[in-house]
C-alpha cells in the first residue's frame, strides 16, 4: 500500500531538504528571552505547514512559549488516533566560535546538514510532515493524527503539564507517538524503550559581601569558590559512586535480562569512545558504558563561574560561586527526593562562613515502556523495511519528560520513533543530522503509519 | 622646617584633590589590551606633572606598558638619592554592576574617592607629587628625588626587571620609598615591614574533545568540570592545610616574638571580619586571623569557567574547565618550586581521559624589611607628627614583586609608606581612598622627606 507515497517521497526529496533548512533558520531559543519573537516565527512556520496539509493548525497560548496543535481526523473512527509529539525550541548555540558555520544558516557538508537544531529535533518535525504530505498527496493518510509540538522542551516544558492536563479531550488518543529520539547508528535501526529522568540545580555560594583582595584577606576568609570545588568533589566517591544521602535508595537495579541484551549492542566501549570523542571513558566502577550512560544515575556538573574568568590574573577573592548541576535519574528514583538528597549532602558538608541556595530548575522522572505492544511490532517492521535489516531495542541516557505527563494525563502509551544519531553534537557546536537518515525517516514514518490502517 | 609646606598643602587641597581626580578618569587597565592607549594616556599624565614640577619627566618604552622615570637631582651631592616607586596601571573593574558609580567617573560620597585605582595607588600617586610640589613652592625640596612609575604591576611587573637590570646608573639611589602601601586603620598609622610573595596559575582541563549532550553521554566520559572541582577540593586538608607536595618544605615559622607583636596590633578577628564584611572567617587551623592573612601561604581559587554559564540550564558535558589559582608565598618559598608542587599535585591526582595543562602567570617572592634603619625612624616620626599617635610596625599580606627586583638589582632596601586602608576594595567593587588620608598622606610625605634633608 505504502508504495505511492514512497514514490511520491523520493521525488520530493529536494522540497523536504528546503522545508528543512527554513525552519532551521529560526533561531527559536527557549531559554533566552530576546529571542520570544523568533520562537514565535517557529510556532507561526509549523501552524502554516499544518494548514496546507489539510490539518485544523493553531498555536496555543500556554502560559510560556505557545503549543502548536493541529489534527485531522478524516480518517474514520474505526482508524486509531495518534498523538505526534515534538517540540520547536532549540538549545541556545554558544560557544559560536567553536561552529564551523553559522548555526542558524544550515549548511550541507558531505552527507550531513550542520544547524542547531538539525536533529532535536527539527529534522524529525519536518520528515513526520512529509510523510503525512506523501500519503495525502497520494492513496490519502489512513490514520488520524494529532499534533502536539511545544516550545519549552529544552527548558524543562514547564508549562506542558498544565496544557495536557487542561486539554484532555483535546489530545485523546489511542497512543502517542513522540518522535523526539534516535538510533544507534546510521545502519542499525532502534526503538528506544527506557529514558532516564532529569534533574537540574544551580548551586549558589556566597561568602563575604564583596570580592575581596586576595593579598589583604587571603588565608582569613573564606573563599566560596574554594569551598564550591571542595562540595563537588565530595559529591562522587573514588569508585565513581554519587555520594548524596539516599541517592542509590530507590534505583531499581538491571536485570541479568537487560545486561545480556545490552552486552549484545553494538555498542563496545570502542563505540562510545568513538562517538563521544573520548579518548578514555570514565564513570561508576562496575558497569559498562552503555550501562552507565542509559541505566544507571550520574551527577554532572554542567557550568562553573566564579571570580575573573578573562585574559591574564586578577587577584580577587570572589564573593560568589555557581554551579550548575544535573543528575540523570533511573527508574524508580523521584526528582524531589533526590532534591532533597542534595539538601542533606549541602546541609551536611557546608562550612561555616559560606551561604548557599539550591534551585531545582527541572526534575523528570525515568520511564520504561513496553516492548510488546501491536505499535511497537510496526514500528520495527517499518524500520526494518526501510533499511533491510532487523531494528533492535535500546534503552537511551536522555530525558523526555513529556513521556511521563503523557501517561499520567492522557493515560496512553508513548512509542518512540525518531532518527537522531549518537554523534549529531545535540546541545553542542556543529550540530548536524544525518540526511540519509532524514529521507529514510520520512520512508520510515510511511510504513509506519500505512501499517496502522484499520 | 615644614610648616610653610605644609600650609601650602592646607591652601592647595582642593586643587591636589582635583589631580586625583584627574588621573583616575583615565582607565589604565593593563591586563586588557583594549586599554593600551589609555595606558599611554596615563603615563602622559604623569610625564606632565614632572616636567610641570621641574622633573625631567619622561616615558620609556619597556617591552610593555612604558615606564615613567623623572628625576630631579638639585639638592646637592650630601642629600640622599631617594628612588620613589609607584604604579599607574589599575585592576580590571568587572563586575561593573556591582558599582554604585562609574569606575573611572571618581566621586566624592562623604569621606571617601569613589574610582578604579584610588586607594591601588593613583592616591599615594597624586599625595607624592603634591608632597613635592607644596616644598618647592617654598621651602624648596631638600632630597635629590628620582620617581620610577611603572604600568605593569597589576600584571606581574613582567618587564621591570629587565628595565630595572638595564638602568642600574639611572635608578641608582640611597634607598628606594614604595608608596604602594597602606595602614592599619583611618587613626592607626603603621608602617609595613613584610610582604608575601606570590604565585598566580591557570589550570585548563580539557576532556571529551567537544561539548556532549549529559543525557546521551552522561556516565560515559570524564568531565572535565567535575574533575577540576574535585582536585581543587583535594588542594586542601580538613586543616585548611594546603596539600601540594613539599609546599610547606621552606616555609619561615614564625617566631614567639612576632607571633606576641601580632597579637598586640589592632587587628582582632572581630577587625578582620569588619574589615572583610564575612560574617564568620575561616582557614588553617591553629593560626589567628593576622597570622593567616599576613604571615602563612594561601592557595586560593581567584576565578572558574566551565560549561553554560547563562540564565536557565543547558545539559551540556562541556568539554573545557578552566580555573584561575593563585598562592600567597611567605619567606622563604620560591615560586619555581611551588610550581613544581603543583605540577607533582597535578601528575599524581589527575585521572585519565582529562588532559591538563597549567600555566604560570606569576611569581614573585616574599620578603622582610630592617625595621631599624635610618628611614624607617624617619617615618615612623613623619606618622607620629601628623597623627599624633605613635606609628606601628605590621605585615601585610599582599605581593609587591618589586621590592625584591630592587634589593636584588639595585642594592638598596625599600621602605613602604602608604595610605590605603584595610577596606578600600582594591581590587574589587566601589574602590576608594579615604580623603582624610590623601591629605594627611601629603602632610606626611612632607615631614618625612623633611626629615631627610642633609
Amino acid at each position: 500500500m505504502p508504495e505511492k507515497a514512497l514514490e511520491y517521497a523520493h521525488a520530493n526529496r529536494e522540497s523536504a531538504l528546503d522545508d528543512l533548512k527554513s525552519i532551521l533558520r529560526i533561531p527559536s531559543i527557549s531559554t533566552l528571552s530576546e529571542h520570544e519573537t523568533d520562537m514565535l516565527a517557529a510556532a507561526e512556520w509549523l501552524v502554516d505547514q499544518l494548514n496546507q496539509l489539510g490539518f485544523h493548525g493553531r498555536a496555543i497560548e500556554a502560559g510560556g512559549a505557545p503549543v502548536v496543535y493541529g489534527d485531522w481526523l478524516g480518517a474514520g473512527s474505526k482508524a486509531p488516533v495518534v498523538l505526534v509529539y515534538g517540540h520547536y525550541d532549540v538549545q541556545p548555540a554558544d560557544p559560536l566560535e567553536l561552529w564551523d558555520s553559522d548555526p542558524f544558516e544550515p549548511e550541507v557538508r558531505g552527507d550531513n546538514l550542520y544547524a542547531r537544531g538539525a536533529s532535536d529535533m527539527k529534522g524529525q518535525l519536518v520528515a513526520h510532515l512529509n510523510a503525512i504530505r506523501a500519503l495525502k498527496e497520494t492513496t490519502g493518510l489512513p490514520i488520524n493524527i494529532k499534533y502536539l509540538i511545544e516550545g519549552e522542551e529544552e527548558i524543562g516544558s514547564k508549562h506542558l503539564g498544565n496544557f495536557i492536563d487542561a486539554n484532555g479531550d483535546l489530545l485523546a488518543c489511542d497512543f502517542c507517538l513522540n518522535i523526539d529520539s534516535g538510533i544507534i547508528g546510521p545502519e542499525t535501526p532502534s526503538i528506544t524503550y527506557a529514558l532516564r529522568g532529569l534533574t537540574y540545580f544551580e548551586i549558589r555560594l556566597e561568602g563575604p559581601p564583596g570580592d575581596l583582595h586576595s593579598g589583604t584577606f587571603g588565608g582569613a576568609v573564606v573563599n566560596p569558590a574554594n569551598v564550591l570545588a571542595s562540595l563537588i568533589g565530595k559529591m562522587h566517591d573514588h569508585r565513581g559512586q554519587v555520594t548524596l544521602p539516599e541517592f542509590y535508595d530507590d534505583v531499581r537495579e538491571l536485570s541479568e535480562e537487560e545486561r545480556s541484551d545490552f552486552a549484545d549492542l553494538p555498542q563496545s566501549d570502542q563505540w562510545w569512545r568513538q562517538q563521544s570523542g573520548a579518548s578514555v571513558l570514565g564513570g561508576e566502577q562496575g558497569y559498562t558504558a552503555t550501562e552507565r550512560a542509559t541505566a544507571r544515575p550520574t551527577l554532572d556538573v554542567n557550568g562553573l563561574l566564579s571570580g575573573f574568568t578573562g585574559e591574564g590574573g586578577k587577584t580577587v577573592l570572589p564573593s560568589r560561586a555557581m554551579a550548575k548541576i544535573s543528575m540523570r535519574l533511573v527508574p524508580d528514583q523521584e526528582p524531589d527526593k533526590v532534591h532533597e538528597s542534595l539538601l542533606a549532602f549541602m546541609r551536611e558538608q557546608a562550612p561555616p562562613g559560606v551561604s548557599w541556595e539550591v534551585e531545582m530548575l527541572t526534575g523528570s522522572v525515568a520511564s520504561v515502556m513496553d516492548r510488546e505492544s501491536f505499535e511497537a511490532g510496526a514500528a520495527l517492521d517499518a524500520l526494518e523495511a526501510v533499511w533491510g535489516v532487523p531494528a533492535r531495542f535500546k534503552r537511551e541516557g536522555g530525558s523526555v519528560p513529556v513521556v511521563g505527563m503523557i501517561k499520567d494525563m492522557l493515560d496512553v502509551k508513548t512509542l518512540l520513533l525518531g532518527f537522531g544519531l549518537p554523534d549529531d553534537n545535540l546541545h553542542a557546536p556543529n550540530e548536524k543530522f544525518h540526511l540519509p537518515n532524514f529521507h529514510r525517516g520520512i520512508d520510515t514514518y510511511i510504513h509506519f503509519m500505512s501499517s496502522l490502517a484499520p
